[in-house]
């Protein structure tokens, strides 16, 4: 039997979103590429999901990088694997006034999310048709974006990064309706809150305060996170979600 | 050990969201109240439940009358179990010129969805509030709500099922934002086409016909409804989901 | 020449939307039926409207009841006047933790809110559509409803009003929808923020209060969103805006 | 007495939009500045405008270049006006499946919606604020944006045009809420339907036969939608509109 596989990109530190959803894929039985900017960081959650049982390789890449994409997917339709997920997690909340946002900082929100976000699905999308007459039912793969709460409306200090975080929402609904009726399963999960992981620790003295304030629960865990991307892919295509929030019980909103 | 109970209220036929959520939540071993207004459907699929090993009650009632919702109540809490999920699944779309809408009709969609679920949410947390003080962690019990295309936007021809399902869905907005921080999970999920069950099939010939024309996986299947709406009731209270939608893959939204 | 007539319900005090609007309509050389419940407050505006040369006929009615609405449009019909423009000016926003709804209390939300708006929604269609043959161009009337900003998500203390409101802005969307291919204009606009009239002022010190810690432009004034109304009333079918957002600038959104 | 001026981006043919907008500026007495990249057309328009007894000046440059928009707001502010309205109206919507985008085709997108919004939005709000200390009453001036239906959702085939207007919206949202308390006014047109222009004109045999087919008042009008966004500069700060919509009454939304 042939093995399938994920894509997870935007791996990071193993408190976190994408290394969640790596750790959980694996224990499902998928063979996982992660993807992200350090070695170091990526070779430990391979180590872990491998001491586990599991398959997984690291691949260093950036991925507002067009060549990286590319080698990232061939890399995969290499591997002999079948794709059946793709995960795209990735940009950085930095907030900052209207006027101090300059050239850069709105060109690096749009490539993080936007144009990373489309080569992707792009790559994803072409790998996952090349298996269209395999017996897969109706269901030939699916693909996943992390969005947030700026993803939904604009708001003081965020004006960069909602208009990124938007634009992919937008980008992601257009996908969803082109490639759904062809058995691609596309969605957007926003995440509205703080996430208990080692971004939000490595924030020195204030992190911790910060989450310690949230009290239990008070932040997303990266495993019930994980947990929900992996319900959507699960879905039959007789009832597949697009959108799905993921907040605290305490959060406003 | 005390045992756990939900409450499904809008259960009809076997092959339907409400009946096959009550299995679902059976058969994950919670005792099930089921609630409807036909005694012949609610026995076949109580004696079901109960063959499976399950435990199950039928409860013969109208969503729309106090005085039934009130009973139902209180037969849970008469039955020493401890009150975890409430499903509220009613609302019935008939299509219907805006110049046709009379007095009656649009009560009974109100009736049907807003007071309804207004008086089956109030008593379901007045019920879940009396265990705050057991080992409930931050999670007294979740409330879902059906929801459907209609609840986003108003489309001609549905004027007042639109007018009711919104109102419900703002309702349920503003249920969530209040007992969310006191441990009670409040959604709604969105049901946006043609459920492949006894409602459609009982349709004379365009029924099957319309199933037939929709193709495999072209209508929901209500197990797999059933998946979604026990989802969100397993989540951890720090990822809460408030809204999500359910559609099939060749759906146009 | 046939004169022209609006009929505005929904009106109270001088200084309020409704009287604002009325007045508006009646500079601009609309005959305006002014419907309410108290016959004073309407005789102010009427004497007020015709001592400046315009013409103006109170009626006094209940927009929750059908035979009130009924009477209405007949006095119209039999004036000779066409109708060109309704307004629905209604509902009232009574905060109230959830617990505290009771049947009394929904349903008078939304027997002021959807019901009344319906009922009015339709004698004004039926009146409109008989001038079909005049020589309107693609323009029969304009009906126009206020909404608020619980028409677009639910709040805590709003459960009711939110519903209501929600459920109005739902069916609006209907209507504009059904009607507007006949030429007839059905708009919904959002009230965000404090009106700065005479509810406010009444609320006894508190009110005058509010609206001085609002500070000047703070609060919006009933002439400013009377423009508003008759913008869109004068739109060309070319170009029609079916929701518009109104408040202060110092208003957090 | 210092005389105001208006900033108009994006004005091309006559018939447009960009060229509505200015005509009506004019006429109500400001200096327009209109920017566009053929130097032709603007000669034209400013011609109009100045043999109506008007003020204008033609400013050619590329709305996506930094330097251009330096250098049209330094001309503006040496003109000895003081700036009152901008209207960033570009963004071309292309058709395109969304496996042919490619990254000149989305990049191109952002950097006429989102981009050069920012840019233009950033020169404004200096330039306004330098005249905080003047006589202007809670009102500086207001920046308004032109938007599509792709504003609102994605769709196939317009993957890249939605994400760029949805990043637009969601800036312009955040702009709105960060400088309506400094008093300027912010706001957001979606324009929905086919415009009755030269754009639609231009297109060979098929344009015309488009508009013919649409019907009288079946496409928007560069002159009535100029109404609009003249309606939301005139609005006190009371009641400012931060989001419209426009389209044809027979447009099906």
């Amino acid at each position: 039997m042939v093995s399938e596989s994920a894509v997870i990109i935007g791996v990071g530190a193993r408190l976190g979103v994408g290394a969640a959803i790596a750790v959980k894929a694996a224990r499902e039985g998928l063979h996982v590429f992660i993807a992200g900017r350090t070695p170091a960081k990526l070779d430990l959650i391979v180590d872990e999901i491998v001491a586990a049982g599991g398959q997984a390789t690291a691949v260093i890449m950036d991925c507002t990088i067009d060549e990286d994409i590319t080698a990232l997917f061939e890399q995969v339709s290499n591997s002999g694997t079948v794709l059946r997920l793709v995960v795209y997690n990735t940009g950085r909340n930095l907030p900052a006034p209207f006027m101090e946002h300059d050239v850069r900082l709105i060109e690096g929100h749009w490539r993080r999310c936007v144009l990373g976000g489309m080569l992707v699905g792009q790559a994803a999308i072409r790998l996952m048709q090349q298996h269209i007459d395999e017996n897969h039912g109706d269901q030939l793969g699916t693909i996943l974006y992390t969005g947030a709460s700026a993803s939904m409306r604009g708001k003081p200090l965020f004006s960069g990064f909602a208009s990124a975080k938007a634009a992919l929402r937008a980008m992601v609904q257009s996908m969803a309706r082109e490639f759904g009726p062809q058995g691609i399963h596309i969605g957007h999960i926003v995440i509205d809150g703080v996430i208990d992981g080692d971004v939000i620790r490595s924030v020195k003295g204030l992190g911790k305060l910060a989450l310690k304030l949230k009290g239990e629960d008070g932040a997303l865990r990266p495993d019930e996170i994980a947990q929900a991307f992996w319900m959507l892919h699960r879905q039959q295509p007789n009832s597949w979600t697009h959108e799905i929030d993921l907040r605290p019980f305490k959060e406003a909103f």
